[in-house]
């Protein structure tokens, strides 16, 4: 039997994770944060990444339904409520949406998630499921790119303000609520999984479980990338953006 | 095609659910408020009633974790957080223990959830499941047997002042809580089901999810009868009055 590593040991091969494979590498990222995304291309990116962010809430709703520990579910609610709000017009998938107008979108459009990519649900309802079926452990662990988020917020809301005329203070809100909200989230992620994972094995699917999710986010750009950007193929019923149609 | 029912004849139908088979008419109940229980029966009903309590956020956060209607995530949270409080010490499964103490039994034995009835899980999680699998109007017409609730609290709390020893503010608090909570929760969740059951088949759906989560609730209660009061057969492993033992 293999013997379990140190918290210190665990926590630097998670974060390792993100240095290898966090997409804030992709080609697709990098592009968004240099400037030379086109319009269309920056609509196809808000129109995708919003159905990962309507994604969130279920898979947080459902990690809680799972979850015999009521620390755990009493830490994990303010997820669902900083993503919902509390009431008409408020929280992230709402300052999402602002984030959707400022490109250029529809509102109606956006929220009716027609036009998004097959690859982006995909992706986006494979994570939903691992939270569902995996061990609790697991899903936590999905969580921990959290721990990678700060930095690339920070990074785009520079970049967004630098290069692109549509940001200000209202349509990068998102970005900006996400710094404040992320670090309590993170914190107590990690501190879970380090506490929780009582094997080398446990540890070993914590770190498989973060890798899935640097995959969930990763193909996504993927898809981007190739609809949008090289070789541009839309596939039949995505969206296509008016400097392309 | 049978035709839909109107919202008025539905709502009578989903009501009559309550006047037939809700179970404030079980023999367990009647003995509880007419003052006949002893103290090991009423342990053993705080007891196995505590899976029932610990099983509803599990339950209230998986409905939300299927729900794309995000006006139906924004009011259906506040049941989680009414359940499990937003501290320490705080919300409904916190009050259910304070009556567990309140009748004398342990704070950990409780929460450790030993000595409940096998029957009183099985019943518990077929309704956890029912709501993960079966479809969200089913899941929230199943919660409606809130309809019937205020007046069998409002009868506990007369009943259980009146005849038993321990009940006083504190031990009583869940129940009186649980009137100002539901009558919100129930008018949202019977005005969702009136909504959208669009057709015949929907409504009679609702029906049967209903009945479903009156079996739910009358099943722990046969379950409780048969061990602890006629003929007082306690299943091995399952807790033991004092009084009995």
């Amino acid at each position: 039997m293999t013997s379990r590593w140190s918290a210190s040991e665990f926590e630097e091969r998670l974060r390792a994770i993100g240095v290898e494979r966090y997409h804030d590498k992709h080609p697709f990222h990098i592009r968004l944060h240099t400037g030379l995304l086109s319009q269309g291309q920056m609509q196809a990116w808000v129109l995708n990444r919003f159905y990962y962010q309507k994604s969130i809430p279920l898979k947080d709703a459902s990690l809680i339904g799972r979850a015999d520990d009521i620390a755990l579910r009493r830490e994990w609610i303010s997820r669902i409520i900083d993503h919902d709000g509390g009431d008409v017009g408020q929280g992230g998938i709402e300052r999402w949406l602002l984030l959707a107008e400022g490109v250029g979108l529809d509102r109606a459009y956006v929220a009716s998630c027609e036009g998004v990519l097959p690859a982006t649900r995909f992706a986006c309802e494979a994570y939903v499921r691992f939270v569902r079926e995996r061990s609790l452990l697991e899903a936590v662990a999905s969580s921990l790119t959290e721990l990678f988020a700060p930095e690339l917020h920070r990074t785009r809301i520079t970049a967004l303000l630098e290069y692109y005329p549509f940001a200000n203070e209202v349509t990068l809100s998102y970005f900006r609520n996400r710094l404040v909200e992320a670090p309590a989230d993170v914190a107590f992620g990690l501190s879970y999984v380090l506490d929780h994972a009582q094997s080398r094995e446990e540890q070993e699917l914590c770190l498989r479980a973060l890798r899935f999710k640097t995959d969930v986010l990763w193909a996504q750009l993927d898809a981007l990338d190739y609809a949008y950007v090289a070789p541009g193929r839309i596939p039949v019923g995505a969206f296509v953006p008016l400097d392309r149609s």
